[in-house]
């Protein structure tokens, strides 16, 4: 744009229209990607998580973006880089989805993508569509119309695409460290969030991070008739309920020691801030049947989501869970517990915390057995970089209204690494809405994020060019 | 036997030699019935039960009894019937058996048996080996036996085949009044129980009931994602976790309202029977790797099994419960509770007790359904029909220890409805050892218990004829 002193050349114009052109095509190319079920959790289809990995090396390739496949002790790591001009940026995005079971509520095969028309407008309903294979491919897809209207990038762009996001990023700190040289930029960009109330632009700057535990517990040495032993043999479940049970208070407050080490009071101007905001309280629970929130009864629910820490059982099983009865008295029972973490919150110490709190509870004859699953900290983004207050402009004239730093439940514990390990400060930006059903069946990506999501990447590396 | 004043033209000597000659014969026609999975709980399975009542008739056939499959609602009845003079006896057992899962820890295939050499001697490994089917053909054999070697059965007999045991019997009651006089007779058998401590003959006088319920509790609308809802909406398995932890009080005393109407008092020469059998209290509890009863801490082990009322969860599931890690904050958990009853407790009454205890524990935003499971009353029998003594006494020369009056921690409701429906008195006598591993994985019949309980049977037959 002439207004930032950029050369008339490299215009933005003909770019968004050949975005608005070529949508089709490039919804052609997103659909490709999601029909490769790269479903990183499940050892069933690591081929599948590998062949994603191929596809984007091809699809860059397709641009004149040189990229290779990295290898790792899990799956791999795609890396491009395009030369150029001006500030370098590191663009991350992650090419693995969520499992998708329970299959039964999917109402097609998460992985034969379509176009669904719905009340609120066109949506690609896909395992992965909105997260983060869509939002991924917004960034790609604005490289491509970049390219294809000036025959380059707008700037240096380092393309950074991770295959185990949705099972813990195993590899990514040791990937990290060995190619720190390599992945060095000015400033990371990460596209897998959302708008804020699925309707104005938001570039989060406040991230919760996350601890994963898995608990097994084991009573009698294999699985008993409760006739036979039902009142005598000490019932797995029946710890595991009282252990679970003293997670939280009556308050909604957590109950495991230490677990408040770390924890900020939210600072009276930013909680003024996000008092300002409108959030439609009512509607956050009423859109998934609920009334009421459930943490900490001295918050309220966005501060609940944003700034507070939390302790959530995501899933439990034991003994006989089929079809009709079976009076079964198991031996064992598992239950997978995970913490949202703020401000200064160890992961690390949190775990031990954890697990030394669940062994006090346990009788004698019932031994518990703990898995790690993922432990990364809070973030909070500096917002100092100039591309934070450029990128903010641009997404108003993008999206019609103004762009706000917000906060976010969720963890995306790399932009913490990018910090520790590269020395990047990341500006983390994306065009999720809060109905996309991430993590759940059903999920998809509208097509108004899609298309307005390229046009607002190219908006932006036009903008900090 | 002369002694008893019969015929010698009837005599049982001949016919326990013919049960020692044909035994390898007997148990090819028990493998037979156990290679088919009759799981009557699993609809997948509902004409491998109809395949089963269908060989029973057959065998019984191949006996000289007339024999019927009897459809019903659910599963299909065996009836046979033998006309003679003597007393007429009702031999009831079942042709279902329990689900095998969780299958990877059967070491065979559960429905291909086999008989395996053991530390402990010679064992038929299968599911049903021992609960109901080898049980059950104990019986027919020793019928087969004597049919062999005297033309004919020593007394009248009817035969009495359930397909429904292993899931609450939901036909049961309607098929007993609709078909009173048909299966009137003067005594029940029942061959559905074991040894006293594995090893001295017992005659069961006091059965627990059982109650089953199933929780469903639903959270939010949907499953969301914890980032995203975490803290705020509040989790299912976080109420289910206090609902189930709340059953049991410190103490191991259970605290829905009204449980304890109808529990009576063991009374004292009871009691004192019970400290006298010698009860291996170490070993019940250190076979399954426990050491410390978990049900009321003011009563003996044997008592919690026997003669005190239980609440078990038999199975529980929730949320993601896959390989890996998903952070998903479900909609929905489920659990299987179930209820061990004794003395007057009603299990209707109890069942809606503990529906309204559950819900008064539910906070706003979560709603519970309940699916009901079967619902028996204990049972006490009397032991004034004379085959009562006559069989104690002829199970003390076959098993060389005295056989003992003894309680049940399970419940077998038949023997209820028999004196509620037919007006009969029932005697529970069987040959299972006390690691059958009946319910669990690798489940097996010692031979010693398929060969000796046809043999008793013969003398149990020939003693009250």
């Amino acid at each position: 744009m002439p207004a930032h002193g950029k050369g008339a050349h490299m215009s933005l114009k003909p770019v968004l229209d050949q975005i608005d052109s070529d949508l089709d095509a490039a919804m052609e190319r997103l659909f490709d990607l999601l029909r490769i079920p790269s479903i990183s959790t499940d050892p069933a289809f690591k081929g599948d998580v590998d062949r994603a990995a191929d596809w984007l090396v091809s699809d860059l390739d397709s641009i004149g973006i040189t990229a290779t496949k990295r290898p790792t002790t899990g799956h791999p790591m795609v890396v491009g880089h395009v030369e150029g001009n001006g500030p370098h940026v590191l663009f991350y995005g992650h090419y693995d989805v969520q499992p998708v079971d329970p299959l039964e509520l999917w109402d097609r095969d998460p992985f034969d993508p379509a176009i669904e028309e719905t009340p609120k407008g066109r949506v690609i309903r896909a395992r992965g569509a909105s997260d983060d294979k869509g939002q991924l491919m917004t960034f790609v897809e604005a490289c491509r119309a970049w390219k294809a209207v000036h025959g380059e990038m707008p700037c240096r762009i380092t393309f950074f695409f991770e295959g185990e996001e949705e099972s813990g990023s195993p590899s990514l700190i040791p990937f990290l460290k060995e190619n720190a040289d390599e992945l060095k930029a000015d400033i990371a960009l990460i596209c897998d969030t959302g708008l804020f109330e699925s309707r104005a632009p938001a570039i989060m700057t406040q991230l919760r991070g996350l601890l994963g535990e898995e608990i097994v517990l084991t009573g009698p040495s294999k699985d008993l008739h409760s006739g036979m032993y039902g009142g005598a043999a000490m019932n797995p479940i029946r710890v595991m309920s009282r252990v679970l049970a003293n997670l939280h208070d009556d308050t909604g407050r957590i109950q495991v020691p230490h677990f408040y080490d770390g924890v900020p009071d939210l600072p009276p101007e930013i909680k003024a801030q996000w008092d300002g905001l409108g959030f439609d309280y009512a509607g956050f629970l009423g859109d998934v049947g609920l009334s009421k929130p459930a943490g900490e009864q001295d918050h309220t629910a966005l501060e609940m989501i944003w700034s507070r820490p939390t302790a959530e059982i995501n899933g439990i099983k034991g003994g006989y869970t089929g079809d009709g009865f079976k009076t079964v008295l198991p031996s064992k029972v598992s239950a997978k517990v995970s913490f949202r973490l703020v401000g200064q919150q160890d992961p690390h110490a949190l775990r031990e915390h954890f697990r030394e709190w669940v062994k006090t509870q346990l009788p004698e004859d019932v031994t518990a057995e703990f898995h790690a699953h993922g432990a990364s900290p809070a973030s909070q983004m500096s917002t100092d970089h100039p591309a934070f207050e450029q990128t903010r402009a641009v997404l108003g004239e993008e999206w019609g209204e103004e762009a706000a730093f917000t906060g976010c439940g969720g963890s995306i514990p790399v932009a913490g690494y990018f910090k520790t390990y590269l020395g990047l400060d990341t500006m983390l930006v994306g065009w999720g809405k809060d109905d996309d059903q991430i993590h759940s069946p059903n999920e998809k990506y509208d097509v108004e994020s899609f298309h307005k999501g390229i046009r607002s990447w190219a908006r932006i590396l036009d903008a900090i060019r």
